[in-house]
């Protein structure tokens, strides 16, 4: 059994199902019948007007997005173990045309706004100096916390006092909204984000991801983005495919379901791995102090995870595990403090 | 029955089969065991060592190849009807970072070497012009017809004289493949083609062609490839699921079976049009003179298309379809010459 | 005496005083007492509120203008012989981010308001197809010619009509005034221009163009163009030098006197050249019939200047002459058709 | 008297004679009797085969080196206060096309090659993380210190082994070399440095820098580099006014002599500012713990300089002071701690 990552699970029966469904004759590019449903669909989900795009991956989309909200000469600022600043090739970089990233420092990979404040302070005013336009966070973050609907509105206000713009990477959206049982709604639009890469992939889809953009100036950024898409190779000629995985994600809850999955599977872990946890256990990641010697023991029981570090691992749970399925790797992890 | 294009068509059973059965668990991006195989599968079909790198569509296999071929401050010899000249929203300028493309007339959507030597002469050899440094082509082209191997091979050595990288987008390469009854490698890299775009969702897939590169730089030119599909946010983490489609197209002879269905399908409607072909009918394409009442007539039977501006259409047949299956068109379309 | 560009001039003395009289300490880039009157002078000078930027140079100029008016998905309409096409290497593509410049025909290097008509018709409005967002005109003209008021405005009715920004390159605006006997304003912004290359080397300054912005998005579009100037290393660190030599060019009438010199002795060989010439000659450029061995009797008397393809020779004149200095070089033209 | 900065002072009068001496007709851009000297001058000046361009800005001479030594998926080392960080409003990742700049901790922005071999460990070698491609070295650096023989030679083998490019901008690099009493090749490519931003304008010039480049790829890159100018804008038309410049400044030893000036007044100004220096002394900036009262004290003995931050201020000296110009000055801070 792996835990290397979500992205490297199967495609769930239900996504299948729905590609298989979409197998006939339609319109090219997003002129199908599937993606032509995706604004209501998301808009009913979230409770507010949506313009939603499919995007291939989450890092094009997370881009996307950064190129909407930041002009070429401005800043984004980010963690400094964001996706978007470790694992993505300079992908902000290329969509923005040279906008900055601009790493910061926090917990678990969180943003606080006091931080934010600060850094916001250090920059001049003139043209010598890349002026802010953006603020991007990942919820769940890399180190698999959740901010809150007050963390992320205590964020939002900063944003809105100093004219940034507010992007959420949610590859694992679907996790942190179904480790804080609060609306959708509640962790995006309403603190204050415009645009959100909404994670499809890691949870049970084949390929695709949705960029969602929020507020008065949705429309006019999703016409933008639209471009984007096209122009950088990512408007798919069968885009129906795209289309009807996310809408069978979201359409009858599977979304939540699969994340619901994977965060408990992440729990029952997190209770053999007590003691031993770098971060808290909130979505479907775990950080393991664990030696060398520790991990080639796990490893012999059949259990495959990547290192993070010396002396530390990472396991990730997925929607097609649970807390039974993931027992065995709960009690081997158990049994390394008895042994 | 539609013949607006081969992209509106559904995905073919044995490519869906794949899909199917690349559903379990593996690395991702692209360490699976699919992805894995490409090169070895690709270097048997081209009887050569090619490197290949699946992309989700076209427009981003041609941008990728010329961002590999051409620098910002050089120039693209294209076709002005070319697909990465009209048809990309401004693609190739996007990764190649403002290269300029550099479109020329030709019947057919060809280019013609007397045609290139004189673009080249008349570029002067100072900093304030920009340089070509590549040549594209289409194979079959924008007009269904099909480069010879003689043909690309004349180009091919234009390019070699000039210094100039060569790029094939091979959209619909099968179907030129198949109307020529060569080799595969006859009309790439045996004649001058350093990359090649490989069709594959039009001939019956669902998302995804392949990047190809022959020759002594392919190695050198794959890995900047690699680069640059990460940072265009193109890599999928579950990049399995292109492998298999490409796979199953390449591996058994799919990709020829269908091509040789769609090119039969245009055959029988090329007779059937009879005296109303603008281009000849080599690949999978027909453009016909039509009025739009005879248009509003075919539309009236069930025959669906585009018009291609005043009192012309287009037809593309595909994979699904075989000289039977489009007889109705057939008719319908010698019916108007006897109505 | 050479007759090869206006660039190749040297300064004009009262440029040269004024470079002489800005050499002391002050504050650096553009905030000193030089740069912060350019606005006014410039306002007075075009008889409506300006925002002026000093630029290093016209291709800089005419780039960051375009970067304002267009996106990088976006297309620019200009000439096919326009010095952004054909002399600039790329620049716009790459001040643009890859924004597509879309070449278009007519004679003396002049656009039309039909030819643009026709070439936006052409253009679909989906995402596949680069959008036309801005029209750039030359004016004098690569070839002389220069647009009247009713030209500039007959073309910035079709910009507005169609949302596009309007740029003119002015490297040789000074001679299109010279020749109009207008204000400056009536081929600007009183006829639609949204932003002007207004051009000061040529006509006898060392190094520095201004760049001007028009109308109510005047203030937003020179903020922009600040950042991309700095961003550029285009924001020069004793900037006094270059505001010095536009405001002793414009404040006291010696841009119209020095261009009137040059387009005197234009007007001067023009009838030294009457038979032979390729265009009129409104501005300080002549484009004349001259073989081969024509040409090498000129030069044998000392007159210097290009070829300008087979048979044809370019003359431009400058502001160091006048129809009196000039006289040999037209008795000389005189004297081939009398040999 | 004020210490802004050096780029606030005026031309010195060789410089400017210079100019004034090459005011007559000649080839335009980088073709006349002038600019073809640079690279013949700054050979014989660095004992090696140099290739030299003039570049209007050490923002561009910085830009333009970077964009021939890494690729646009790059990244670049430097220290987090470069001028490329922190005062060139994104520059590098305008002309490097988004390269990412890896900004690194350091006393008195000096990087050390333990921290360098750090950062490069830190880089996992997959796709999905920017590979360090150069390393940036400001000398002096912007705290006025000098970096010596020795450790440039030691990051210059870190980059040599990892294959990284070396550029040193070298803004204040006749600073340095007067500092060291070296030859000028001891602390560039003696040391593995492959590109160097020459600098000029604060040393005494109007407009313009050098851009050099050593070793076998000299060659290649500084053809890249003309495209890089004239596609940026800074291909000036009457170049020969920057090269008469740079002239002037190494043919007999100017740079250095104007160099020694402004260290030897900041020297003297180091004596009196003793017990307030927050790093050594040893080119042309001093900075200094000075409060609000002691600040305003000096000012209102007439001394203008710019504040660092609470309780500190920065003091430039330049080419037109010397130790006896600036005695008014150091026996004012010296005052103060005597009031």
């Amino acid at each position: 059994m792996h835990f290397y990552s979500d992205n490297a699970t199967p495609v769930c029966p239900e996504v299948m199902a729905a590609i298989a469904a979409a197998d006939h004759a339609d319109h090219g590019y997003d002129g199908d019948a599937w993606s032509v449903r995706l604004d209501g669909a998301f808009s009913a989900l979230f409770e507010t007007e949506v313009k939603a795009l499919w995007i291939a991956t989450g890092t094009a989309a997370n881009s996307i997005a950064l190129a909407c909200l930041c002009p070429p000469y401005g800043g984004v600022l980010a963690h400094e173990e964001a996706h978007i600043v470790v694992d993505e090739c300079g992908a902000p970089g290329f969509f923005t045309h040279g906008a900055t990233l601009m790493p910061m420092a926090g917990d678990g990979a969180k943003l606080t706004p006091d931080a934010v404040r600060a850094r916001l302070r250090a920059i001049r005013p003139d043209v010598h100096q890349v002026p802010a336009r953006a603020i991007s966070i990942t919820n769940a973050t890399e180190y698999g916390l959740v901010y809150t609907p007050d963390d992320v509105a205590a964020l939002g206000a900063v944003a809105k006092a100093h004219g940034l713009g507010f992007h959420m990477d949610g590859a694992r959206f679907a996790n942190a909204v179904a480790h804080l049982e609060c609306a959708p709604a509640d962790i995006c639009w309403r603190a204050g984000v415009d645009a959100l890469s909404f994670g499809c992939v890691k949870n049970g889809g084949l390929v695709g991801e949705a960029l969602l953009f929020f507020g008065p100036q949705a429309e006019t950024r999703a016409a933008e983005a639209a471009r984007w898409r096209k122009r950088s190779g990512h408007l798919f000629s069968k885009g129906r495919y795209l289309a009807a995985q996310l809408l069978a994600q979201i359409e009858d809850g599977l979304w939540l379901r699969n994340a619901r999955a994977a965060n408990a599977a992440a729990q029952a872990l997190a209770v053999g791995a007590a003691g031993r946890l770098i971060h808290p256990v909130q979505a479907n990641e775990l950080f393991v102090r664990l030696s060398a010697q520790e991990a080639a023991t796990l490893r012999a029981q059949g259990f495959d995870f990547y290192d993070w570090g010396e002396g530390a691992a990472r396991l990730v749970t997925n929607w097609a595990q649970n807390a039974a399925s993931v027992a065995p790797l709960a009690q081997a992890l158990r049994a390394l403090d008895h042994g």
